[in-house]
């Protein structure tokens, strides 16, 4: 119930900014685009050459979109608005933060977790964005650190240099938010951990383990992404790497998120593709989107996570468990249950995702031959190696040619 | 021969501080302490109680020690004189340098990598520790940082604002040395994982992932440790865990360690040992030491490896097939080659080590039972979990009462 409302909420939002283009539905588009950013339309701080191409098509002569765009990025640490100025300015037209999908976007529909209180970590503005989509209580590492000065050890610098008095008054911990990678890992994965094993009272001494443990839930679970460097950097899904090694080292036992979301999970494309039907509507495009199109650079998130909602669609028609979702135990658990209201909710006309992969960010043609023989699974522990899930519908050189393969399957222009 | 040649100048090292007492060798000792530092003589900044009595008992009238004493610590963040003015004032009596062991010492002894160029991570006077054991060309991970900016990119307050330019006339990197947990584990997990990736040029392009890497040397592996917080906090063996982690991960491979030092590993007891050995030749007495004693309040380092080390000692008259050592491939090899030598050297009179557990670190005897239910191998992944090797010889509250029981089995006071 409480996630029907949440989607209300959001139905405001996104009626808010009065868009344009309703003239320009004389036939409208019964399809719409899912924009990976990094690798896809940037590169680090550089837009990519063929982005500014690919919007001027996707555009009308006053910059208007003609077919409904959403921005679906594993990015995390600013706030939407941010990501839409960024995004603006690339692309040379105007951006909304209605268009824009960041990781942790989707935490808008845990609304049980919305009265608790919430440890995150992560960097930017991290406050507000918990705050913005429904967290009432929120406690950040760096407050807990300074609560309790004995946990964070490692900096010799940053070491309290006398015994600081008892911690007192400081509020039981419910649950955690891993919003990105936080600076400071160390300290990060250390007081992480210490709220796991003492049920949120990280200054008590350790009993037994409380198994299972409080709630985490985890936006965007990239290993890798391209920057301007030569070889990939590391990404959130890194440092949950590392966070699942320590918790199995120290307990014996796994480390289980609550929710694991931004690409590739199911629910992050069912809330972006109810965003895209949204904004169709705000054009006054009453003519149903039917096909997705997801282009993006990296197999393992981008087409990975298309792939497994485009099996989804498939199976939602017929039957549950057939769902992609269900091979993986955690990524069926609470998400699957969101994402079955958020379908129940509003039944939608969508029947395909394609996943259309680009070569100017993380997956390079020339390396496909030498990986193909030494699969290497950089996905996400909770979501199972199924190989033909890498397989992209389309490969094409960019973002632009990725434009043009659409509207030619579409018959648009 | 090379190994050698370190022995003679850490020998030349020790003689240069005359010590005193050669007169109460009237019945000299034969015997020796190794004295665990965290948990046992401090914990965190604060002296424990137990130790100023212990070193009272084990000093003469005049502040000087009866029987020859080495502290050995997985600490490695300082040089060996801080380290010996620290516990100089936590004990109220003279330590000298050449009584420490820290976790990197041994490193003295891997000679066949002294001239290459090593990339350092730590803290603390990395360089200066380095450069005293032998190395003469070491790059830290912040100059490594500055000379690629593009690969430092979690911090986003930290990534640079324009494309800097192409690097030239970095020295290629040849091996990388662990010395101990470093600040900002993101920086150094990223900058290794590029160096071992790109065989020591991590400006280049990844094309295939060179197997085996460069060699990597890694000073103590302690997961946990135990300072003022009521629950252990992550130690250097926490770091390792990640940075294996990410290998495997990335790579499909595993990370290998062409020497892992410190507790527990043999190599470790074996030149404490001999810096015994050369104190009390130092004190003027000619019996030789015939049994060690190891203090420690962590039974996965202080238990494991002195256990460790006594079936080193008692198969080492027979077969050295039998040592304990051969039982793990990774820690059998290069560290072996070193024990072996330094054994050949010094034909040795040490017939056991024994394990004394204290209760005021790490171990908690109200918790064993708990834990013996549930053991979780704290351990490195290169040493096999062997339990009988984590049953201590004795258990006592504190390390004056095993200064007493080790006098009572001596019948010496």
């Amino acid at each position: 119930m409480a996630l029907r409302g949440s989607l209300r909420a959001s139905r405001a939002l996104l009626r808010a900014p009065g868009p344009p283009g309703r003239g320009l539905c004389s036939r409208p588009p019964a399809f719409g685009f899912l924009f990976d950013v990094d690798g896809v339309l940037v590169r680090g701080s550089q837009p990519v050459p063929a982005a500014r191409r690919a919007f001027q098509r996707l555009a009308d002569g006053g910059g208007r979109l003609r077919v409904p765009v959403v921005f679906l990025t594993n990015a995390g640490n600013c706030l939407r608005s941010a990501k839409a100025r960024e995004l603006s300015g690339a692309l040379g037209l105007q951006v909304s933060p209605e268009q824009v999908v960041l990781s942790h976007s989707p935490l808008q529909l845990f609304s049980q977790f919305h009265q608790r209180c919430m440890l995150v970590a992560g960097q930017g503005p991290l406050e507000e964005n918990a705050h913005d989509l429904g967290f009432k209580h929120v406690v950040t590492i760096e407050a807990l650190r300074k609560a309790y000065p004995l946990l964070d050890m490692v900096d010799l610098s940053r070491r309290p240099k006398e015994l600081p008095p008892p911690t007192t008054g400081f509020p039981t911990i419910e649950g955690v938010i891993l919003f990105g990678e936080p600076v400071r890992w160390e300290t990060s994965l250390q007081l992480i951990t210490d709220v796991l094993l003492s049920n949120g009272n990280p200054g008590a001494a350790l009993q037994d383990v409380p198994y299972p443990h409080l709630p985490v839930l985890a936006c965007n679970m990239d290993l890798l992404w391209m920057a301007e460097a030569k070889m990939p950097r590391f990404g959130h899904g890194t440092f949950l790497l590392c966070l699942e090694s320590i918790y199995r080292k120290v307990t014996g036992r796994e480390l289980k998120y609550e929710a694991l979301i931004g690409k590739p999970s199911p629910v992050t494309y069912r809330y972006a593709q109810h965003l895209l039907q949204q904004q169709a509507e705000r054009q006054g495009c009453r003519a149903p989107i039917q096909r997705l199109y997801a282009v993006g650079d990296n197999p393992m998130s981008d087409v990975y996570g298309a792939n497994l909602y485009n099996n989804y669609l498939k199976s939602a028609g017929h039957s549950q468990a057939q769902a992609g979702l269900g091979r993986s135990p955690q990524a069926a658990s609470p998400q699957a249950e969101v994402s079955l209201e958020l379908r129940s909710e509003c039944s939608s006309a969508v029947q395909s995702c394609e996943s259309i992969l680009v070569c100017t960010g993380v997956y390079r043609p020339e390396n496909t031959q030498a990986q193909a023989g030494e699969a290497v699974f950089h996905g996400h522990r909770d979501f199972c190696f199924d190989p033909s899930l890498l397989e992209a519908s389309h490969i094409v050189q960019d973002v632009d040619d990725a434009v043009q393969l659409a509207f030619e399957k579409e018959n648009w222009s």
